[in-house]
Formats: C-alpha cells, sequence, structure tokens
C-alpha cells in the first residue's frame, strides 16, 4: 500500500491509472477506522480496479464549539486496515494542502443542508460538500462509497455529484451496527460505560417508528410520537430531532406511501449521535 | 465538427479521448462569437490535440433585469465560426439538461466575488462559477482559455480551478479590440451609432491611468483621479466604478508597487461596459 500526502501526487496517480483505462473506487474518511468504514473498504474494493482511501479531519465542517482538537487520530492502526483490506493508496493529505493561503471557493446545497443536521451544525454541510468536490478532483475516482449513516450527507453527496456532473457513481453502503443496535461511529469511543449502554435507545425508537408503519400507520405525526415516547423511556437521551421524511429530498412527509426515512439525533451527556432507518411499505395488494 | 447537445454525451466523448491520451482543449463562451472568441480559440487550437467551444447563455448569471431574453443567439454563424477554426465539438447544451428540476448547488468565491463586478450584480458570479464548475465537470478539459476582458472572471475561475482541485490549466488571453481601443463584446451590437462612437473613452481613461504609472505617479487615489478626469469628458457614459487593484486578489491598492489593474465599468444608454488594463512598472533601475 503506498501512502500519498501531496495532493499533486494523488492527482498524478490517478490521472495515470486513468489512462491505462485502470477504474478507481474511493472511500473518504477522518480516519479513526471502524468496521462500519471496513465494510465500505469491501464494498468498494469489489467494484474497481484500484482503491483510494483518503484519512482527512476536515476542519471547515467541525463548528468551533465542537471536538475537532481531540478527534480520534489512530493514524497507524488506520493505516494497517487499509492494508489488511487490500487498499491501493492512503491518502493523507495535510491542512495547509488543502487549505492553502487564499482558499476561498465554498460549494453549497441551500435545500440538502438547511434541515436536520444542518440546523444544528449551521456550516456542517458546505464544508462536507466542499471537501469532498475537492478530493473527488484529486482522486477523480469512478466509484465512491458513503455509508448511509449519515444519510443526510450521503443524499448531499448525490446532488453535488448530479448537479456539478462530477462523473462519480455513488454508492450508499446500510449502516454496520453493533449488536445491541448501536450504529458504529468514530464517536462512540467518547460514551462512558453507562451512556454506552443506553446509546441503543436512538436505534430503538427509529424501529418502533418503522414497525408503526410495517403495521398500517400512515400519518407522519403518529410515527413520530411513537418515535418519541420510546426516546422519553431515556431521560439521559436528550433528542435533537426525530424526523418521518422523503428519502429524496428529506423533506418531512405528513403521510407516508410507499418510501420514507426515519431520522434521529440524540445528545448524551455531550455526545451526539445519529441514526437513520430507511422504511419501505409493501404495496397494497401485498399486504392482504 | 461535431455538435453535441446531451451533457452525457459530452462526458462520453471527453472519457474516450482521455483513455486514448488525447489532450482536450476548452472554450466556454455564451455564443454571439466575435473576433474576440475567434482568438481565444486560435490560442486553444494551439494547446490540445482535441477543442471543445461550448455555446450556452447560462440563466444564472443573469438577474431578471438584465437582458437574458435578448441576448443575441445566432447560432448557424458561431456553428460557422467554429467550423473554420477547427473546432472539434461544438457542444450545446439545453438550459433543463443543465439545470435539471431540484438542482441545488451553489459554487462561490465570496472574496473574489463581492467586489467590483458582483458589487452590481450580486448573484453573477456564483452562476459563472457554478456553471464553468459544471462544464468542466462534462468537459473535463486539461485547458480552458478565457478573455482578460473578463479580468475578473478569469481570477475567480482560477480560484476555482486551485481551490477544487480541477485540474485544468486556465490561459487568460489578452483582450481583442476594436481600431479606436473598444474591448470586443458581444454587448457592443447593442450601441446605437452615437453611443458606439463614445464608447472607446473607457479604455482612453484607463490607458490614462496606465500612463500615470508610467509616469511615477504610485497613489491609487491620484491614478484614480487621473482615470476619472478622463470619463468626466464624455457625460454620457455614467461611471459604475474605476479601480485600482491588485492582480491577484482585486484589492484597491493604495499604493502601486511593481504591478497593478485597471478596472472599469461604465453605462451608456442601457449598455454597461467593462474593460481593464494590466500595468507592469519598470523596476527602479530601468526606470532611471
Amino acid at each position: 500500500m503506498r501512502i500519498i500526502r501531496p495532493p499533486k501526487t494523488m492527482a498524478a496517480w490517478s490521472q495515470r491509472l486513468h489512462r491505462e483505462g485502470v477504474t478507481i473506487g474511493f472511500v473518504p474518511t477522518m480516519g479513526a477506522l471502524h468496521d462500519g468504514h471496513r465494510a465500505l473498504i469491501r464494498a468498494a474494493r469489489l467494484q474497481c480496479d484500484a482503491l483510494v482511501v483518503s484519512i482527512f479531519v476536515n476542519p471547515t465542517q467541525f463548528a468551533p464549539t465542537e471536538d475537532l482538537a481531540k478527534y480520534p487520530r489512530p493514524i497507524a492502526k488506520d493505516r494497517a486496515l487499509c492494508r489488511a483490506e487490500g487498499v491501493d493508496v492512503c491518502f493523507e493529505p495535510g491542512v495547509t494542502a488543502m487549505y492553502p493561503e487564499g482558499f476561498d471557493t465554498v460549494v453549497t446545497v441551500p435545500g440538502i443542508a438547511r434541515r436536520w443536521e444542518g440546523e444544528s451544525r449551521p456550516h456542517h454541510f458546505a464544508g462536507v460538500a466542499t471537501v469532498v468536490t475537492k478530493l473527488f478532483g484529486m482522486v477523480r475516482p469512478d466509484i465512491a462509497v458513503f455509508g448511509q449513516k449519515d444519510f443526510q450527507q450521503a443524499a448531499l453527496v448525490q446532488r453535488v455529484i448530479d448537479d456539478l456532473s462530477l462523473g462519480v457513481k455513488l454508492i450508499v453502503y446500510p449502516t454496520v451496527r453493533e449488536q445491541d443496535g448501536l450504529a458504529m461511529s468514530s464517536r462512540n469511543v467518547y460514551l462512558s460505560a453507562t451512556e454506552r449502554a443506553l446509546a441503543p435507545i436512538l436505534n430503538k425508537s427509529l424501529q418502533a417508528g418503522a414497525a408503526a408503519i410495517k403495521d398500517g400507520a400512515t400519518a407522519g405525526r403518529k410515527i413520530h410520537a411513537v418515535m418519541t415516547q420510546v426516546l422519553r423511556r431515556e431521560p439521559a437521551a436528550a433528542v435533537d430531532y426525530l424526523a418521518v421524511c422523503d428519502p429524496d429530498t428529506l423533506t418531512p412527509l405528513e403521510s407516508v406511501r410507499d418510501r420514507a426515512i426515519l431520522l434521529g439525533a440524540i445528545r448524551i451527556g455531550h455526545v451526539r449521535l445519529i441514526d437513520n432507518v430507511v422504511v419501505r411499505r409493501p404495496a397494497k395488494r401485498e399486504r392482504r
């Protein structure tokens, strides 16, 4: 496995491979890799000739109050995981190489970015859209794999790919979970033992919403109430939002037809957790 | 010469050529091609294997009050010029193909976009930055040629290329002028004979500023006064702005050292004209 730091070296590597007809797969990460990332890397590995994983803790998607400085950076362990999974290039650009003096361009997707995660984190998605566009510019992937855990992020990236004609095929890989249903996240390490024990309540809440839909509930308000009720069982978990949305536009649904995405974010102590569940309702004929 | 309309066909053409090691040159235009465009096309023709000219009157860079509907669209004449200059592909995407339902991404460069042209045209440069990024995504050029007449636009595009690592080499081609110094522009056709006769006053004003610098003037305020005085000779020409700026950042200079850009915009009747002159001051030793 090759470790590349300068963006220009990365771009030259990709250009050379494209000229040889090699397809490039890409998994952008902020490091602190866990089994969720491993699943993305394996999914990408199956769909391309050469595989790039980037490790870049992007400062522009953190707010000043957030955990940029203490975000985990276990680089040796991350490289070992990449090596074990057959990654060809581990791309580790530096912050000043990514954002040199005078950097001034912003990519935004106002329609998707203003809701949910964007409400609590106003500049987050502009940071994500900009860095992903730039990483795509350097890596020039044919396919890129993102995790479904960050569903809104994946929807945003798909929008940017389509709108700016970036020519990347996006694959959204299902969320990988701990045995008790907690979605894997690099931030889970911040949880104390007590907090960790109650963290699955978010997924339980979303699953209850999904079950209500499968049992025939259609009113967004009612499904929301079901999810809220489950979360109330754990007063230590503060709800940031719970929502029943259209999976494409992420706008709230008054009434669920065939598909919905249930989104949730909670705070436990200082840790913020997000999760989501996609629900497909069987067509009417099948339900009878 | 091939005429391509669907963006996907354009992207597929470019990808195939890149795989063959062919270099692609690109001149994005809004059509209504004149000798200024011809010069850009010839400059591009010399620096690439295959040459694409796009013709797309981009609605998002016009304000509602501006001349989108009546912008000249002499497509047959434009194609003939492209054919005569050895263009390989004339890319003519439709508005709904470029901006389908749900389009939501914006590329902005706030530092460069807020001044000068951006002041009178607040959304103009976001429209330019977004469409150029998208056109680059579809055409995937190795080099792109822009005219110096739109100096601020070229500075903005260079910023986007650098910031988003788009991998395009930008060539800024000197402004082509009529015999009397008027910068060529598709909007010159809107001028009445009387207006046309006085239009060169903008360039005369900028040339007077450049001459003052060459004669030793350094104070931005003094050079500005020289330019303003020339323009006052034509009361029919309303000054939008005149400025003495740093060529890289486009910020006003209190004192000119070795390089400056003199920028100007005026209105004559309903027509808005812009122009600029780059000044390099000889080093002190040479001046003696």
